[in-house]
């Protein structure tokens, strides 16, 4: 198929040299251009302006907000540059409102929209091993299919309005920053009567909680290896304000996001801006203590 | 192994069941007798009084919380009753505070005590499943390990002190109740933007949260099968309570904790008192009034 | 002195009318022209579009929040309309980042701007009682201090930045709101345990709290009289919206805060659309199942 | 009247002073002796042991906390040694639970029990200021009428309960609480925007929160000056705990008090065992980062 990709980040650059490995013609265009040297160098296609990365049958794209999205695809004018029928899939993380409005602003051109939000890191991107969540119109996903198939292990699908898709994966990040909440403020318990995160933390995340997001932020826990950051801080506060706002527009009380959200202040203004958001761990520590305490 | 067997719960009734299996003389005692029949029928001897079931090389108990503890180990005079270095394992979850006491109950005597908290329901329990926490003294502990072993899939050891093994089940329940209103919360946000709890949450435990308590627990939330209950909201409250309290007694703040202090008030201010501590996701579900509107 | 005045809500009006009754020549503009009646026939002239009400000294304005400022005073071009030299009185509680911007848009035309935010209900604004909190040079200060003084009991000035008027203003109705919530738990709590919120409030507010916030709320809270609302409850949600997005512009965790945004979201997801704000009152009851208890 | 007073902190000895002065015979004893010279020179009679002082018509006692009330009247047996019909005021803050095992244990001796805790800081309980709550049977309150009118300034009846004088208590210790965090809140967000606390502070305590309490505590945070403690943080904790306990035992979710909690130990995780509680400031400014700011 012929694809374009436009956002060539860390998640971005795996993606689209999937689609190249599954033989899909590829062009790809980024902000800095840097970003497109290694994948031109596996086959693909660099536009040099946008507008010529959105003219195939579909059109990926990989960017880091909702100022990023609204400012490449609806400042810009370029979904008058796309042809109708072509289908948008956009793997952000962005709000739900921001989803709606993409939503009708695709379809009032003739464009298909498919909101294909992503969970897992660059290393899960670059093995094709990210579960995706999908939602849009059917014969859309369906066309797109083979795309998200070389890019995922898995398709979640949620529907045909596109922001389910989106609330999905706010939900989800939630659930991931509560995980690791939920880990700091027990592990600052433990440590606090004479019992270390490591050994804490190994018998949950061998037990109840042997998932990848328990032992993945439990073993940077335990080892307070916080940078380079995996998942940055303000990253960690962006996602949980998209969910804090998402429940606020449907009025739905989230109280353990709002101790999320004021840790997460909390860490940045204690020089954490460049950390790894599994350092709330920190945050709970030092609310406690710990880091003063000289038995723990 | 001679051991006395005191509190036959669900619980209790199978590890005992599991030591008779293992070819252990087990003696049990509990409150109310009926209980002991199904032991007697595989074999165990029953004590008409609870002094004569700690006449072994060991006792193992498993009441169900601090009251029920002190009132047959403490108040009734029953340590006096023990012979010099038996060892007592005390199953149950109970204070930090609490497990100090005893701790130096038992050494003033000449006791042994190992703390030996366990994760795991009734249904790990029969299997001999059970993930138990173990501290006490290295020579007691070794002395009780085969009855351990009969017992559960795992020990895990946590020093010397009784009062850690007692800290890190407290902090692992803890996460359990988080784990549990961390679903509550994100599946109230998905189902107020048109996504069920079953879709999203068959997303997520499926991948990130691909562990027994996510899986478990969502599985009840997905089909909102709240009772009879398998853990109840009392034992929530209980609970959550022994966190709060370990943490006010070493200045550990717990905001999750807190939050869920209050989620728990609110399903038994609203008849939840028989109900599955994941209820609490009818709690998320009703504040954010869910339960009345009639698109989710 | 001749001046503007743009924004005729209950607020304003009363405003507007103090201006007249202290002799200034005011020309009056509003968006629904309905509101313009009254002050007319006090004597005031009336502007068929806004950028004839900005040809004054000065020109005060109370719109409703930052969408209505936006849109009458930067999206519309109004500001070019201004004279150099004109004093922009803006009495709105808006947030900090729109003060600052307004700041700016004002500088770069040689506009004055003084942020005038005002404490205060409708029945104050009628009798002149309002508190004034006063941001921006002072030289512009002092040209409009006829002004401020015909309209407020007291101008508190703030210094020469005047977003530092707008973060008191907030700063000051999130103390409001966490004055209701504090009454609202506090009589939750008499009450379940039968002592009537009534009997309560009025111990608390005759003595450690006998201040005009507390008295007025609690009388309120006392009454269960939420309706009509004297300041409704999404406003009280923008209010605390304001607080929350200014303590993340600065890092600043409240805590506080957070729980009165999800209480204001329970409230509104019961039908607490048009009830005043210490409605908060009804949410820690229906938290607490009192209104479903016979004995309280 | 012939009146014993037990416990002679600053506040007892400053109310029994007042008995004194109003020509009441009283009789006082203290835990140390030497707490009872003051009031000997007043013309005190000094009992060498509790139940020398529980002879008259009636006794007061103004004890620390639970534990020294429980211990000088329950475990004591001091109770034993009261003639049926004395009235027992008990002037302490103390927990509901406890007020309701007083209230049986002296029912159960013939005892008349009056629940009396006071509102006021030594400095009014030295001039007779106190707000005195009271509860208990309507014959018991007019027989030590005379008592209370000349320790306070006015009694509020509560009813026959004596329980119901002591949940208002800790309800309006909890609101003085949040008092202190909503101005601690406000003020960091003040000052993260360049406005000093004082400044900020000014303006609310002398309009919509000109009382008593927001003054006195509005003027620590102001001048920072939390040493000597008014009221200790550890007291705060205390207080907030019988909240928490209070809205256990009736199902009350109290977020604001989980909140304070939470606040309480992080300031004594930091060294403020010896501040007023007023200090919760501090608490709000650490976490915001304001002690590391140079610009606040």
């Amino acid at each position: 198929m012929k694809v374009g990709f436009i956002g060539l980040g860390a998640m971005g650059s795996a993606m689209a040299s999937n689609l190249l490995a599954a033989g899909h013609g590829v062009t790809v265009w980024n902000r800095s251009e840097a970003a497109t040297e290694p994948l031109a160098s596996l086959g693909a296609k660099v536009a040099r302006t946008a507008d010529r990365a959105v003219l195939g049958d579909a059109v990926c794209s990989m960017l880091a907000n909702d100022q990023a999205v609204r400012a490449v695809f609806l400042d810009s004018g370029l979904l008058d540059a796309m042809d109708p029928g072509t289908v948008h899939v956009n793997h952000a993380t962005i709000s739900v409102a921001l989803a709606r409005e993409l939503a009708e602003a695709h379809a009032a051109r003739g464009l298909e929209y498919v909101a294909a939000p992503v969970f897992g890191r660059p290393d899960a991107a670059a093995a094709a091993r990210l579960n995706i969540v999908a939602a849009g119109k059917a014969a859309a996903i369906d066309k797109v299919r083979p795309l998200l198939d070389a890019m995922g292990a898995r398709v979640w699908p949620m529907g045909e309005t596109p922001e389910r898709a989106n609330v999905v994966k706010i939900a989800g990040n939630f659930m991931l920053a509560a995980a690791i909440e939920s880990m700091a403020e027990a592990s600052a318990l433990t440590r606090a009567h004479g019992v270390g995160a490591a050994d804490f933390l190994e018998v949950m995340t061998s037990t109840l909680f042997a998932s990848p997001a328990y032992q993945g932020y439990g073993k940077l826990i335990a080892e307070e290896r916080y940078s380079p950051a995996g998942f940055a801080m303000p990253l960690g506060l962006k996602d949980v304000g998209l969910a804090l706002s998402a429940g606020e527009a449907t009025r739905v009380p989230m109280p353990f996001a709002g101790v999320l959200r004021d840790n997460f202040l909390d860490a940045l203004a204690h020089g954490g801006e460049a950390l790894d958001w599994s350092a709330l761990a920190l945050v709970a520590a030092r609310r406690a203590g710990l880091d003063k305490r000289e038995d723990v």
